[in-house]
């Protein structure tokens, strides 16, 4: 079953407000096997808005829309659903209930405005808003749905989940939808593509499956998506895509789904009981940042030193004043002298290092912005890697930060 | 002048990546009297993307596109827009020597799906890429325009800051609209609307003023929005509520429109040639973060230390164990000692540190999760103050690393 999703703001329109809950909306149709189709956007203008009700209700066997539900002035979507079903408004009682129950809660006597919150388009199935004094509403016409649902997202979320959601799981949609998502970094979209070869050779043309790629800083991600009748198809389709594309690009994949690099790395350490120090320079704490994002990293990280100075590299980080004369601040000598140097000092398994150039200015022909080295040591060796990343100052510290969590996972694992 | 947006990805329609582009680009042709009316979304489907194509330019004197421009077989909007508009495929050759370029500092050979990323719509008007691959481009047809840009966010803000809105700033849209943005922090939405008072005191209506609060985990932010003939006009009427809004609440206002909270403490601390190091704990990195993302915060920003066990606390930053022992690692105690241990040990005039309790474990009756000690030192005072944030981890660190820039703007410039 198709589905259009209309959400209705100004704030939308002037960019104020990022639209988070077109896409919690259309995740959780999908889920449900109701596959959005498109997404449109109107302001708070009833010609705007009737003629976007037209098209979805004409194109679509679900429609779902958000937004102008309100009490004041400038919330017009009722009556817009009240002018296209051509019908009028009347008093839901378990609605006014509600209302009620809320003020009483802050100790408060709901005005008219708020009680004129529990009218609803005659001849709608009401959806109760436990969260919020505006009830949500349904029509149905001939196996076909228009939602409308409040704009504020949890009282939208609490509709989802709680109504909408079941509703559509006990309807036989006759597809159902899954997805899977290959996180993969350090090798370029185009690269990739090559590696993989002819989509064909994953699966064929109306089987069902599709892959999509889709880079950004971290790497580039790789969306495997199965239709099938049944969920158990549906995930047999996506588990034969994922093997014959590990089979091909596995080196690359650190992880799936909604999984950080971060989260994996610390994984890893945590299970082999290892300790981590960090010596950032270009990066300028970014890698302990993503560290220490993840709950219970204080259990295998120890510190992280930002050396941003020349001072700071020799002082903390026991870095020879004769490296920086000799090689340079951006140099593999710097980068290997600075694992090592906070490693030993820490008294960790293992130190971690990023010194580079990154922007926009402190650029050179021989040493560019955007080149990094990114050092590694632990009691056995230590090395480092040269990078040259692409883009803007703070993208150059993500890559370089994604690059410096990717060596550590693959050289702890010992993958070539 | 009206827009319509449209934003292709199956990714968007299954809600796996929110919609953030939408919203710069409608934000920022706002700014330039371009006034989105209507945002559309579609998957990456021919028939799909031709029909949004045609009902935006029917509709409206601007379209812009983004998203599908990429080099893989699921990025066909390129081809799209060759049968939009009844073109082929020719090549730039400036879109080719900027491929190159990016590949010779990668030191990499292009690829034949690389160098076909400058292969553009004949008759179009090309949009460079400094920041991608994939160039973007434009159509005018008797004074409409339909844009095209990469869907990769920074790549289609390079193009939208440096060409789109220059383009649009040349020419009259007749009514002109001018934000500005007030940024505060250290005080909830409530509090900063009850000490504001009523609207109608700041701007009579119908004045084409408006006033809006946008509150995230950085603070709230006061937009003034105003529409006027003349740009003149348009400046005047911000300054007038701007003086306003700063006499009520000036306070609480570090910074205004697109300027971070890093930025502003770093020229600080540069026009007063101060230095600062940060001992940081329960932030992990994120202040140091912040302000390594800010460029020539070389000049300042001596060093930063992740001291995250607490024997780097007692080594790196001298701490005494008798403070953990006493008073605990998250205490005023521990706050101060390591601020100004940071800052004796860096030699830097001002010592900056956190500690505290992100969660979502550790935390007590006594000491909650969200308590935050943020410590302050320079040669002639060291305190620390103590914070309660709500929310999960990442939006403690967030809160955290805000409260701490703050407290070094105003102790700096001696607010009270």
């Amino acid at each position: 079953m198709n589905a259009e999703i209309i959400t209705i703001g100004d704030e939308l329109l002037i960019g104020q407000v990022v639209n988070t809950n077109q896409a919690y909306i259309a995740e959780r149709l999908n889920t449900a096997g109701v596959f959005a189709d498109r997404m449109t956007t109107v302001g708070d203008a009833e010609g705007k808005i009737l003629s976007a009700f037209a098209e979805a209700w004409e194109r679509s066997g679900v429609v779902a829309v958000t937004g102008g539900l309100g009490p004041t002035h400038d919330d017009i979507t009722r009556a817009c659903v009240c002018k296209f079903f051509g019908t009028d408004l009347v008093l839901d009682p378990q609605a006014l209930e509600n209302v009620r129950r809320i003020f009483l809660r802050r100790n408060q006597e709901p005005k008219k405005i708020n009680e004129e919150q529990a009218l609803v388009p005659r001849g709608c199935k009401v959806i109760q808003n436990r969260l919020g004094t505006a009830p949500g509403y349904f029509f149905e016409r001939s196996g076909r749905f228009f939602f409308v649902m409040p704009g504020v997202p949890y009282e939208m979320k609490g509709m989802m989940d709680n109504f909408i959601i079941p509703f559509f799981e006990k309807i036989d949609t006759g597809l159902v939808i899954r997805h899977r998502t290959l996180k993969t970094t350090g090798i370029a979209e185009s690269f990739l593509a090559e590696r993989i070869g002819d989509v064909g050779s994953l699966f064929s043309a109306g089987s069902g499956v599709s892959l999509a790629f889709l880079p950004n800083s971290a790497g580039v991600r790789l969306r495997i998506t199965a239709r099938a009748p049944k969920i158990s198809e549906a995930e047999n389709l996506i588990r034969d895509v994922e093997k014959k594309i590990r089979d091909k690009a596995e080196r690359y994949i650190y992880g799936a789904d909604e999984t950080e690099l971060e989260e994996i790395a610390g994984n890893i350490l945590a299970s082999k009981k290892l300790t981590l120090a960090v010596a950032e320079s270009c990066t300028g704490g970014l890698i302990a940042d993503r560290i220490t994002n993840v709950p219970g990293s204080s259990g295998y990280f120890e510190r992280g030193i930002v050396a941003y100075s020349n001072a700071s590299k020799i002082h903390e980080l026991e870095v020879p004043s004769s490296v920086f004369e000799q090689y340079g601040a951006v140099s593999k000598e710097a980068a290997e002298a600075m694992a090592s140097g906070v490693r030993i000092k820490s008294k960790s398994d293992i130190g971690l290092s990023t010194t580079g150039i990154a922007g926009p200015g402190g650029g050179t022909a021989e040493k560019p912005v955007g080149l990094v080295w990114i050092g590694y040591s632990d009691r056995e060796k230590t090395f480092a890697q040269k990078f040259i990343f692409n883009g803007q100052r703070r993208i150059i510290k993500e890559r370089a930060a994604q690059a410096a969590l990717e060596l550590l996972r693959r050289t702890i694992l010992k993958l070539e």
